[in-house]
């Protein structure tokens, strides 16, 4: 269940949040304002701007992976200014989770998680997917999708959950 | 795993939601403004209010939960309008969640969910709980969060994801 809780929809999750800035690019041109201002926008002066969240969510997701199945992540330097960066950073993370197999997380579950930060303390893979991978992701999504609501972007629950794999009767 | 997922980390969750209605009534003590002021917050005039974020994390975790059982939900009828009556909510969801054992989730996989609204159409449990229950429980809750840090309360991050169950080195 890892694979599909933090694989197939974490890509589902990257993909809303990437239809996001569709409507924020919309958005600003109807509007006439550089889209710029909304990537720098936050909703308290200390917090991480738009740019940033978008990170952290990708990086959630690209180091997650990498640490349930003990592959290498490629590297990022943040460095993103522009919309087309940003589209780029989401769309790479993509790409990577898109690489990985359901047969590469047959330990994952089970796996020791750790990360210089902790000095040395674990977390199994099971607890880490629960406690921190899970809801982290969708904090960031969610809080980039709070900063462009309250700037006046036309976002919905649905942009956020996008379609579900109903059956018909 | 869908009992870890949806009982008790919402439990977690749900609590640390409440931890930050604790930092918004010492903010409006301090400030000595009506913290009813925090409660009609929202980010944008036509999102829902704070409150009713909080109706919805709720119901999200107890409509879930009785979904997945086949247990029925106790009934709310989202009244609530003061400080007291939104953490009393939040408190009898967690007990009705602390109500299920995890042999209470053993068809929950293969479950199938539908209501009302949904015209017949069905999610298997997995699907429910992947695609809807999880990410909408994280994003009203984020959204109440997002809510308050926009009005000044300090609340972060650790707030929101609570303690890692880490094991020592």
């Amino acid at each position: 269940m890892i694979y599909e809780l933090t694989v197939t929809q974490f890509i589902k999750t990257l993909k809303n949040m990437d239809s996001f800035f569709e409507k924020a690019a919309g958005y600003a041109d109807s509007k006439k304002f550089d889209v710029d201002v909304l990537l720098q926008s936050r909703l308290a002066p200390d917090q991480f701007n738009l740019i940033r969240q978008v990170q952290i969510a990708c990086d959630t997701a690209k180091l997650g992976a990498s640490r349930l199945t003990g592959k290498a992540a490629p590297s990022n330097d943040d460095s993103e200014k522009t919309l087309a960066e940003v589209k780029a950073r989401i769309q790479s993370t993509i790409a990577y989770l898109e690489s990985f197999k359901p047969e590469d997380y047959k330990n994952a579950a089970t796996a020791t998680i750790t990360q210089p930060r902790w000095e040395g303390k674990t977390l199994t893979g099971n607890e880490y997917v629960i406690h921190h991978m899970i809801p982290n992701l969708y904090f960031h999504v969610t809080t980039a999708y709070a900063i462009l609501r309250h700037n006046g972007v036309d976002v919905g629950k649905k942009d956020f959950l996008g379609a579900m794999p109903y059956k018909l009767p």
